[in-house]
């Protein structure tokens, strides 16, 4: 099994803490004030055993008779992830995927704000992605001084395949600690460097897979299912 | 354990499968002719049990003192995940991330083609997201003709929250039976629909996770490590 570098627990647990969090602040802002490990389960297609193993790992969060209260599960679950303060990220690559990231509302929601743009193309240096905010498209030259002054930790690479691993190392060099990878390859890079990759074709995959492996259906149901669901 | 809808299989090893399959192509790509359970685990950080385990479910793939023959085995897997033909997948949304998904060329390597482009904005219909091919941002009015003239069993849904759940209904009853959902919130679907949701800022989560959970390392290190590494 897998386990995450900094503490020994698995990574499909952290995963997991993930979901967790997105149901329980979904049940917070439906005004629900508890939640038993069997019903956080349920709407993940997780077993109450899974559930409460998962948690086991982090803190003792249950209240006998009570279940989890969820505000107050909330904080302990963000803090757990670090998102409880907010990170400033930098982003490199102001393609259409770089532009796309850098005006996705989701990272800020979640306590990520990307204070800074990077590319290397001279063309795009000075333009900006989000007319909403003041942040221009800067030189990778600026890369250490911006690293510095704004306490950057994380860097989004939504670059070329063929940069991402040189550009991985000017990050680092930068000062910045981990890396959320969206470019097509794997990164070779020291163990220690927290590095995630989006692959954004896997989900693809998975359904594809759901669909291969299940019996054709005719059009026909489908549309009955919505028509019954509008009732 | 959650299990996939089609066949009983659990969702955690129809995961795996895709980073598998990432890894055996890269294997390919690199001329290699065979792989142990061991080295493709290392390599994915999975036990080789587990890796043994995972592809069980979906037959009998190892030949005895060789392992797995990489060819044979992508060949196989991307039968399993129905991605050794190619699918037909439609797009709403031609905002910042719809037409950067529409780009993003990760999708057709992997056997996905966007055909169809959707918005329910006028100022946008007719325009070309991708200069380079001739697909022109159609009106929703035209998506039942589309989906059925195209043979589309996959969307994604590029659209903001308020309006994902009417475009998801709009694409089913369209014919479609997979939704892979950008939008920042959860559709309410018959249980039959496969879904995918991606909410990026889950995976800067995972970072921010391993990095408040390690002890702060002063910025010299990065810098070392990235010198030893260049050596």
């Amino acid at each position: 099994m897998a386990t995450s570098r900094s503490n020994g627990i698995p990574v499909p647990a952290v995963r997991r803490l993930s979901l967790y969090l997105r149901q329980l602040e979904s049940l917070a802002a439906n005004s629900r004030k508890t939640v038993s490990s069997r019903q956080l389960g349920e709407a993940l297609g997780l077993t109450d055993a899974q559930v409460r193993k998962d948690l086991a790992y982090f803190g003792q969060f249950g209240h006998p008779g009570v279940g989890y209260r969820v505000n107050e599960l909330v904080t302990r679950v963000r803090s757990i992830l670090g998102t409880d303060k907010t990170w400033n990220v930098l982003l490199v690559g102001a393609g259409n995927l770089g532009r796309a990231l850098f005006c996705y509302r989701g990272f800020t929601k979640k306590g990520f704000q990307i204070v800074a743009i990077f590319d290397r193309n001279p063309a795009v240096i000075g333009t900006h992605p989000d007319p909403s905010r003041r942040i221009p498209v800067q030189p990778m030259g600026e890369l250490d001084e911006t690293v510095r002054r704004r306490n950057i930790r994380l860097a989004i690479l939504a670059v070329p395949a063929d940069h991402a691993q040189s550009v991985a190392r000017e990050v680092l060099d930068a000062g910045v600690r981990g890396i959320l990878n969206f470019a097509p390859v794997a990164l070779r890079l020291d163990e220690s460097v927290p590095v995630a990759a989006v692959d954004l074709s896997v989900h693809l995959e998975q359904l594809s897979f759901q669909l291969a492996g299940a019996p054709p259906q005719p059009k026909r149901n489908a549309v009955h299912a919505a028509a019954r669901r509008r009732r």
